[in-house]
């Protein structure tokens, strides 16, 4: 438990940057090695500490991937940040584990349709591939984490509604294989804030003093909501992406993941501290920015600014 | 009592299109009559009911107003509809109470600093206002609607911060001075979720069965995550405007009243049916847009569509 909560204090919020993995999944040029350590720098500059930075997939068909252990490298070379990458199979979770990456990500789908379309396995495989990572990793590397998140957790764009006893099980089982975090995921962006409050509530029940992560995409527009119903309701640790890059597959041009700095400010309004730059932030947009011209990067704090004349952090 | 309870039912949720009032206070471009009157027609068959329409303001100093008349008349046209429009002044009021509009809406400054430089009077002579344009209505138009909206009521861009128990003294004071209606705004978008709960609370208990409005701007991000608050702790009557056209004259470019589509979202996932029709409000945008070439329309759900699969609706 120590490993977790050295990680993920759970004394305060913590907030994920997975605009390195999640918002490159879609974009249609993808930023250089260079251009992708200049912004994470940037953004460990303005306090971010927890980067998603990619996936152990084969490059050949994620060539925005291919720089994966570079990148978790550059992460480990600043001084207490921690990263995190996907490992969707074996062979990924082997080269993740010869890395120096901090958290292995497993994926598991919350419906069977979803899995299978996706994944080309089921449910009970993927929470099979969680224990055989777990065993790999207690053997090769047991000080890194494993985070398993549970996608479509709040409703799937192939199944339609997901009940949440079925998310509930699914993390209970991903747990009693190895997983040290579950996370769940509004993958494409289905819920409001009362759902997001009633799984939170159920999902803390179920960890206990284990965290657990809420990934939302912004889809339809409640992503900030969420993120307020979630805190509200015991999730301490938080995915969004820089400018909310990301987009939704289902969904062309719509908006992507939770916004970060959209994020941030919603933190210190609620009373929890970030200890993270609003203006550092800005310059790391920008560097994102420059790197893929023609995506969109959404949010409204960065161009409104943090309200004048008010003690609005925590 | 009855007379503001057929206008907004207790017992449902009430959504406010402030896009032909707060909308257009900015814009560079505006709309001819001939285009308003086509947008609130669209938005009407989509299920809107509820128009703040304009204000009645000297037509040399703020043109696109000088058709209020007009479209209070189109509104009251429409079976079932309800316009509401600004009376800043006594002359403003006797003008309105000689038009068929349903509501006049006064605007009292939370901060003595913004009441000033906004317009020119203390709060007291605010609240006052208020008193005289209730002798006027009711002896003139005793079925017509005063909504007394207190501006800056979550911080002010001239004072900073501003006190909870300052706003619900003035609410209270307005209430006293007739008013039917007390709507807090935020005008300048510096609330968070917690902040507007607690406010919510405050209102709800000083109201009792009398209805108040919550007024919410997205300059920061945190518009449907406030609104969500709001519903969570009693608020009922709900602004916002379509595309979340109106931003903020303090954040040049910012976005500015909370999106009314996204809104509509929200409060079907939150289990308040609104009878409003996306699609139609797709259509009603759309007459905005090109009647406003230039100006920035938001919002996720205008994009992305409502979810497929699920039953969103309340």
């Amino acid at each position: 438990m120590n490993r977790i909560a050295s990680i993920y204090p759970n004394d305060g919020v913590t907030l994920r940057e997975v605009g390195l993995r999640d918002g490159l999944q879609m974009v249609k040029t993808w930023p250089s090695t260079q251009a992708k350590c200049a912004w994470l720098i940037e953004e460990y500059l303005a306090g971010v500490r927890h980067f998603e930075i990619g996936s152990f997939l084969p490059a050949a068909r994620f060539p925005q991937f291919a720089d994966v252990a570079h990148m978790v490298e550059a992460v480990a070379a600043l001084d207490g940040a921690h990263s995190a990458a996907l490992a969707l199979n074996e062979r990924g979770a082997e080269a993740a584990l010869q890395s120096v990456v901090g958290e292995l990500v497993c994926v598991v789908s919350a419906t069977e349709e979803h899995s299978q379309a996706n994944m080309r396995r089921s449910r009970d495989e993927a929470v099979a591939l969680v224990a055989n990572v777990n065993s790999m990793r207690n053997g090769a590397a047991p000080d890194k984490i494993i985070n398993a998140g549970i996608s479509m957790a709040f409703g799937c764009s192939i199944a339609g509604p997901v009940a949440p006893a079925d998310v509930l099980r699914l993390a209970e089982a991903c747990l009693n294989a190895g997983a040290d975090i579950v996370g769940l995921a509004d993958t494409v962006g289905y819920a409001g804030p009362k759902q997001v409050a009633d799984m939170c509530r159920s999902m803390a029940q179920l960890c206990g003093d284990r965290a657990f992560s809420i990934h939302l995409h912004d889809t339809r527009g409640t992503g900030i909501a969420n993120a307020a119903a979630a805190l509200d309701n015991g999730a301490r640790i938080l995915d969004a992406s820089l400018g909310g890059l990301g987009g939704c597959p289902f969904a062309p041009g719509a908006t992507g993941n939770v916004v970060f700095e959209d994020l941030v400010f919603l933190c210190e309004t609620m009373g929890f501290a970030t200890a993270i730059d609003l203006d550092g932030l800005a310059k790391a947009r920008k560097i994102a920015e420059t790197a893929m011209p023609g995506e969109d990067f959404h949010g409204a704090i960065n161009t409104a600014g943090a309200p004048t004349g008010i003690e609005w952090r925590a």
